[in-house]
């Protein structure tokens, strides 16, 4: 299965529990979610445990299993890099905060912002960056800043001990085996829509 | 084979033009950007016909197909609805003019905004929006305004003739059978990264 799924599902489960649902089958979590049914039913198979025969499987417990695979059952620090428009919204996106990722150091380069709070999070320069990095142990860095800069932050993030990177700049990283490195390519979700009126205008 | 798939080929093929080759194998592809070599030579043994034995695919011509299937061999039309923080980073966003896809019009609810031009792009009000997508016949809209905001503007860009959308806004959206929307939820993105940390720590 992959983690895709994984997190599309805690999510279907948080709203669930949300609005006070205890139990749900694969069929009806598929039906109100627009997910392929056979999928769903295929891959919470897997955790059998959590299920009721006839009835289906027990939100809490189910949503509270996938977190923990997901890994989202902790809080985990996250150094923001780049605070221009792009690098602004993540701060402000409420969807990580929601799901245990807090920003605990923002880095920019420009002097009116360095020193400054924003939501009592601090924006430092990039030569304090390394020192930050290790001195809290952050594990993971969000990379929003040009192109041409990409590489080099990359560079000093995993000496400092960055061990995962999630990439806004659009352009292909180098990282070490051991550093997992994801792509956010904005584009690849405007093709999916294009093709579906590509194909109803054929 | 998924679209999203034929996106990243397609990306993939973008770069081997530019960098100057012209045939490629599945097994090559595979190893340069780091894919699944199983999956690419399952998927690209559809495009048969753009191959040649022993040798593997003439890059350009099948990059020009999946571009035709993708719909990226035309320039589509954008409304951009929301100039905060994240819709201004969307504009400025390279990867989207760079496969066809064009902001003709941003809109915004912020009076000192309003009437102004962005790279030659006007800023029009809420107001004007539907007129706007009406005359220029644009169907693509990429959604950038608060969650509160986002079921009213997306009723009211549908109305006047818009058949997909983009959603940045983290909330689930209602739209009829033949509209077809993409819901971008970033915390995906984090959260893959997070199993992966979790699980090594385990």
């Amino acid at each position: 299965m992959t983690i895709r799924r994984l997190s599309i599902y805690t999510r279907c489960l948080l709203q669930l529990e949300e609005d006070g649902v205890k139990t749900v089958s694969s069929q009806e979590l598929a039906e109100r979610f627009n997910l392929n049914s056979a999928q769903v039913r295929k891959d919470l198979a897997y955790f059998g445990e959590f299920g009721v025969r006839g009835i289906g499987y027990y939100v809490a417990g189910l949503k509270a299993e996938l977190q923990r695979i997901l890994g989202l059952d902790r809080e985990w620090a996250v150094v923001l890099v780049g605070f221009g428009n792009l690098g602004s919204a993540l701060f402000h996106y409420k969807g990580f905060t929601r799901q245990g990722f807090k920003v605990v150091a923002i880095v920019d380069e420009n002097p009116t912002k360095i020193g400054r709070e924003v939501e009592r999070v601090p924006v430092i320069a990039s030569r304090d960056m390394a020192r930050e990095v290790k001195a809290r142990g952050i594990q993971i860095a969000i990379l929003a800043v040009p192109v041409e800069a990409a590489q080099a932050v990359t560079d000093e993030l995993v000496a400092a001990g960055i061990r995962a990177v999630l990439n806004f700049a659009p352009t292909r990283l180098r990282v070490p085996r051991d550093v997992r490195l994801n792509n956010v390519d904005l584009s690849i979700e405007l093709e999916t829509l294009s093709f579906y009126l590509a194909k109803s205008a054929r």
